[in-house]
């Protein structure tokens, strides 16, 4: 059966249900449809009683054989919720992206699941379509302000950083010179479209606390430079009141159930590659001040959304895991160990010992951050006894809690063992996770920091539009802001094809965009791009829907 | 007060109540928030008893005074329902392009407008997010054919005519370069983005009977050509049916409400000036059966909207309307004779009898459709008496049944002469519209029909980019659909600054866009362009919002 399959097959609760099992009560939430709704700012008021610990799912280095992270993360929801504990999940939404691309959609698999899953795939609230208006009108304005001439402004053209957003992969927006046709259409300059999942509006919105936090940072925006260099913020062109108004419900978070009927909080996307990768401080606020255990993923490997996630998000907001769950499975760690993408069904424990280096270095770099980790083994049916024995033999010899998870199959039946493991580790946690760098380190240091210490660089190269925009950067004065580094998910380092635990290389920092307004720089490595492509047969050419409204092909 | 003050002081009826008003069950609607919902496809099925007389709201030609036709609409509305008769608005939805540049939002003012007016003002239930993902789907597969050179279209980069679309006024996006930056990037070409009011998935989608007719009609999109001259359409690249699954609930006609409390539904918002002006199909015809009487609108003065209204919608979905409601206001008539804008306030018989000719061509072209026009004269506070007994005589001398509305003022109170007059001449009411031009007209003769009969143009000129499109058309067996002229709103000619009512003119051609899967072709007059520009200080400066989320500058 399709995830779609299973999924229509679930009668789900009317969300004022939901909403009450997790103690808000119907006038207090705004319904979008009958299964989903809007949950109300107040709840996530930085200074609100949280009695929740926070469990944090991340990864190994992705593979294309897929690892299933959210569905362990709903799996291990509805089995805290079985084995008596009150859980919510705290997700990411769904990029059209992906669910048009190759990738698929964001709402887990099989029994695990968070439902309406087409209705979260597709449009949901439309948070991802508020953020793509309030970046693209900044866009306009400063476009405008070109060609009105403002001279309050005196906007030097070529110093526009301020990109474009659509929530689409199209190779064909990243570079484009925009204003042709003459006096009347503008003036023509270089730009280019990111990923929505990529914008700065979304970063910002997922770092701040309140509408006025928000507008503050939209307002701090850095758009480019006048003709003497004095640096121009959105607040300096009087939009980000307007960009606010068009967040207002999109910065509340929203609230839908997984296939058990327990509550999932699912809010805002940006990608762990290119952006920080993970949902709103305000969702997962929401998700502490209203349940006891809140389980919450960051995107890719722990290199990348583990990383950020502590570094950027909790950083900035105070809040603090309490363990780590790695998402690892046994097709996956042979994939890193060099096995074909064909041959993963087939026994091979030379490979998965081989890909365990894998693992290893990503165990080592949540115990790096002073958090505890615990395995989630996500069984698939060919994995053989003796590979997921020795997995787990390996997790023990490291002095790591492990568990097989079977919540794709059985939902959160399938995932008590690991339920108990995760709650056992909860209640043996002491400290408080401990960053690896000072925001007073130089930004270069940062990312020496990062490369060398969670990467495993050797060292780092800039490449000379990075070392002019790292001194740009220091002019601005934001060398005290948090990284967070753009780089493939498919490797430690940032060459896709170097799988496993890659030893003996360096990071080449091609870029350093500027997020001023959400607070941190992005240092570009290799040959990442934040507008994705589609690849030669893209999942729209399955996607259907027939005369009755029931779409097909989504995954 | 400001519209946003009065709007807010009004206590709303929770939209399941609004529903019920209609006759439609709790069960059967989809909320989206407290106070907007998705009323279910099934009630506008073709063939569904439909009991509602439609009432045509059209006007004078408009100018920068502002005439109120949303704001008289939604007043005949609330007045029909005081004197006893069911009535329901059917509007259109605003696009963010006009909210945040230059004229506001398309809620109505005063004590006549549809509510929640900023959450309709701004993302509503989400359509135009899903019509630009939708459209903007299909780009990017057109432009991933081009990258990926899939040898069984062999797509011909110079012939692709499909754009791409923002929902913002943003004028350097017009005439753009895609796919710069190397092999990576796809294949550099020139294009170019329409506001999503252009949109020809707006334009389907306004025009189709149900979710099989969109996808029917999606996949009838013209795209290109292949290198041997053979058409491509989406069907070709196989998205049509994920564009549909895109557009499911967007299809569906959203409820609202008047500030009096009677139902509103509001769907899809094509421009009149670049599109066809008029709301969907899909939710006239829900307000027909649910109804007695049904005020709808058509955008700008009469030749634009209205002639497409007839032209296109009625044709296509064998709606009629019972009377044609013409808004005129002295201002807007002095201003057509000749009168400068800040002098609108003082009274000037000479500017506003010159300034008659204006209304006078606009109702000879109703006659002409084989209508009756009712004249609805928006007062505002400068009118004197005698320049409103002046207005009344000429109709009333020309056969013209006339009122006075002050619905911005006192609401449906403000408008119950109007509702008496529009009620008489709906019982009066006989015949049935007849359209000017047969659809097995050439194209260049519709053009030249509605050109002469309704703009009065004395002939028409087709510039070589339109003479080459026209032979396109011809090739792809297109001429037999109708025609949506883009021109100014500002003139019955192609030329803004020819007021009143412009003689011995040649109407310009400069190219016939195709829009085949909408079902017309698109003659663009004059330098009418589909993607608007920002003033020198735009909406967007006032607009605001404070800690609370009450957004302030909204028009």
């Amino acid at each position: 059966m399709s995830d779609l399959t299973i999924a229509r097959s679930v009668k789900l609760s009317p969300i004022v249900d939901v909403a009450e099992r997790l103690g808000v009560s119907p006038d207090e939430i705004e319904p979008y449809g009958r299964y989903a709704a809007k949950l109300p700012l107040w709840l996530s008021a930085p200074d609100a009683p949280r009695r929740g610990k926070l469990i944090l799912v991340s990864a190994m280095t992705p593979t294309p054989a897929g690892e299933g992270k959210t569905t362990a993360t709903i799996g291990l929801t509805d089995a805290l919720n079985r084995i008596g504990r009150r859980a919510v999940a705290v997700l990411r939404e769904p990029s059209l992206g992906p669910v048009f691309g190759l990738k698929g959609g964001a709402t887990g698999g099989g029994r695990a699941q968070v439902a309406p899953m087409d209705f979260i795939n597709l449009h949901f609230t439309g948070d991802f379509a508020a953020v793509t208006a309030a970046h693209n009108l900044l866009a306009a304005v400063v476009d405008n302000d070109l060609h009105q001439r403002k001279s309050t402004h005196g906007l030097d053209l070529t110093s526009v950083r301020w990109k474009r957003v659509l929530d689409v992969n199209d190779r064909a927006l990243r570079q484009i010179v925009v204003g042709l046709g003459g006096r009347t259409n503008g003036l023509p300059r270089e730009s280019g479209f990111d990923i929505t999942a990529a914008s700065e509006v979304m970063a910002a919105m997922c770092l701040c606390d309140s509408l006025a936090h928000l507008k503050e940072k939209l307002g701090g925006i850095f758009v480019g430079r006048t003709q003497d260099k004095r640096p121009l913020y959105a607040r300096d062109f009087n939009v980000h009141g307007a960009m606010t108004a068009l967040l207002r419900d999109a910065l509340k978070p929203n609230l839908a159930q997984t296939l058990e009927g327990n509550p999932a909080i699912i809010h805002l996307g940006p990608f762990a590659n290119i952006a920080q990768g993970t949902n709103s401080v305000i969702a997962t606020r929401a998700g502490l001040r209203l349940s006891d255990y809140v389980v919450t993923e960051a995107g890719f490997g722990f290199d990348l959304g583990g990383e950020k996630f502590l570094h950027i998000k909790c950083r900035t907001s105070g809040l603090a895991p309490a363990v780590v769950v790695l998402v690892a499975t046994v097709r996956g760690l042979k994939y890193q160990g060099g096995a074909a993408l064909e041959a993963l069904h087939e026994p091979d424990l030379a490979a998965l010992e081989r890909g365990f280096d894998n693992l290893e270095k990503h165990l080592e770099n949540v115990r790096r951050f002073g958090l505890e980790p615990v395995v989630a083994i996500n069984r698939f049916t060919s994995d053989t006894s003796a590979e997921l024995d020795w997995v787990q033999a390996r997790c023990t010899a490291m002095g790591t809690a492990s568990a097989i998870s079977e919540a794709w199959a059985y939902g959160g039946a399938g995932a008590e063992t690991l339920a108990h493991e995760v709650v056992a580790a909860v209640e043996r946690a002491t400290g408080h996770w401990q960053p690896l760098y000072a925001l007073t380190d130089p930004i270069e240091r940062k990312i020496e920091t990062v490369a060398t210490h969670i990467y495993g660089a050797s060292d780092v190269r800039f490449l000379s539009k990075a070392r002019a925009d790292l001194r740009l950067i220091a002019e601005l004065g934001l060398t005290q802001l948090p990284i967070c580094i753009a780089k493939t998910q498919k490797s430690f380092s940032d060459d896709p094809t170097r799988l496993g635990r890659p030893r003996d290389f360096t990071l080449t920092i091609r870029e350093v965009e500027i997020a001023a307004g959400a607070g941190f720089v992005i240092p570009i490595a290799g040959d990442l791009v934040r507008m994705p492509g589609l690849p030669a047969v893209p999942a729209s050419e399955r996607i259907d829907i027939d005369a009755e409204g029931n779409i097909t092909g989504l995954s």
